[in-house]
């Protein structure tokens, strides 16, 4: 059917994303602006109209998008199309996102979370093509996730499924922003691995990172990746805990849904073999030995496309 | 269809219980007899087989069941039919059990995990009716569970989805006969919180059960309970810990899956009160403060029946 094109767009507090898919799921043409979040929701709403007239001109008479898949962060309820509140748009509390643009467009729309349709995107043409079950782990900031069993997103009945990053890794841990205490995200994701080696070195801990600490410097887990292959013991150490949390967090995965694959992606996959290389050898050492059906560790394969990519892919269900 | 009938079947080390369920799903009748585990495989294949005949001969002309639905202790593969070995069945290593009692009885034979049919038992007509996304916890010996998405239960790509108890609560925590460390039921299962009484009392702690403890009597959970009830520390320690372990559990459930309730069942729930209070308590004190999205905490309603009842419905996929 070349009628039944569609719209991905994945919606950041910097940029909006765009692409447009053939009813292959082949995506034809990417676009990027800059979203202009401190102006509002009506104004973001406008510049997602305007994206997507301009999408409108590009397509060519066969590829004419049949309606748009947008992917924002969370909290947000695809059901009822309403975003709750998202950490990198001020202001957008409750705003019904998805017939606010439906009406402006004209078009049928459908919203999803963004790291759910990250996770779906890499299911159907990315790291998870092939598989029936993956999840996937997003790895930035926080750890956002998505998980899909039997070839579907499972959005859960309340569309809060998927939040891998607030699985409970340690009974009264570190506390999270979130309210709770010893959080995934608060060991693994790479903003926590940076200031864990803050903290450290701020309780005396010897590190190569000390000096720029000490007076000030921003440290990411790109600088803590490479004081670890520079021999600092103590971003090692935090390093090596990340891993095995993270190990742990996929044998509870297997262990629950038993998928075959589950995919890593975000900043923090620029480290590559130095995080994938420990990461499976703990999942393997932490396993147990009843059987092997273990899923495989991989990386993401679609970087800055696998949001717009699944939200296209997701909008099928609702806009064929 | 009078002739959708179906024979649910729950395999234990000790007993054999059957039921015979009309099309609607409704228990016409129940059958027990013992499973004579220890004269082996054969030996149990026939007692299944004329168990299933008494039940033919009892059956009326409009409930002649055209299935089977047999609930087995795992692991074992649901789609190939086989159970690679189980713990209360000596002997039963890599047997055809799906093949072997189809051929003898003439009637397709579904295979399930008995924690899965369990699960898909509650959720079709005990705590779980109502629901769309449930997960079954099986509080006993060990800890069993059942995941049910969008009304479907979740296997998994190799048949071992639903592991709960394996989930590891405590990273490098009490070792597991299954070789990992810090799995959930060796915190949170009937069989550990005695366990753990009898270990802290060998390690010198104050105990209302140390005398008994001490000249060699068994203790078990029940046994824990009432030491709590007359204020022992010891035990009062050790089941609060229990019931935190379990709650985390219970979150890692809702942020991964959303489900609407998580259902208890097992030895452990005859604690009643005294096991849901502190759970609830627990779970409400850890979880997030982001959404209230939380899935309501149940204990299972069909006890016994559960097992037979959810292989019966689990077999209506294959035998219909």
């Amino acid at each position: 059917m070349a009628d039944a094109a569609l719209i991905g767009i994945d919606l950041g507090g910097t940029n909006i994303k765009a692409g447009l898919l053939a009813a292959s799921g082949r995506l034809l043409e990417r676009w990027s602006v800059p979203t202009e979040a401190d102006r509002g929701y009506r104004h973001v709403v406008g510049r997602l109209t305007d994206l997507v007239a301009t999408i409108q001109r590009a397509a060519g008479r066969g590829t004419q998008p049949t309606g748009i898949g947008i992917g924002v962060p969370g909290p947000l309820s695809h059901r009822r199309g309403i975003i709750f509140g998202a950490p990198n748009l001020p202001g957008w509390v409750n705003v019904p996102l998805r017939d606010d643009l439906s009406k402006a467009t004209g078009l049928p729309v459908s919203l999803e979370n963004d790291a759910n349709a990250a996770a779906f995107g890499e299911f159907v043409a990315g790291a998870g093509r092939g598989c029936t079950c993956m999840v996937l782990l997003t790895l930035g900031t926080g750890i956002g996730g998505g998980v899909v069993i039997d070839n579907l997103l499972v959005r859960g009945v309340f569309d809060s499924a998927g939040e891998v990053g607030h699985m409970i890794a340690v009974l009264d841990g570190r506390p999270c922003p979130c309210g709770q205490k010893g959080c995934l995200e608060r060991y693994s994701s790479a903003n926590a691995i940076a200031e864990r080696v803050v903290e450290a070195v701020a309780d005396g801990a010897e590190s190569l990172l000390a000096q720029r600490i000490r007076r000030g410097d921003e440290i990411n887990s790109g600088d803590v990746a490479r004081a670890c292959r520079d021999g600092c013991p103590t971003a090692k150490r935090i390093w090596a805990e990340a891993c095995n949390h993270l190990a742990a967090a996929c044998i509870n995965l297997q262990h629950l849904l038993n998928p075959q694959r589950i995919v890593f992606s975000g900043g923090l996959i620029n480290a590559g073999d130095q995080l994938l290389s420990p990461l499976r050898e703990a999942f393997a050492r932490l396993n147990w030995r009843v059987t092997n059906d273990f899923p495989e560790l991989v990386f993401a394969t679609l970087a800055e496309d696998a949001g717009l990519i699944g939200a296209a892919a997701l909008a099928k269900e609702q806009c064929a």
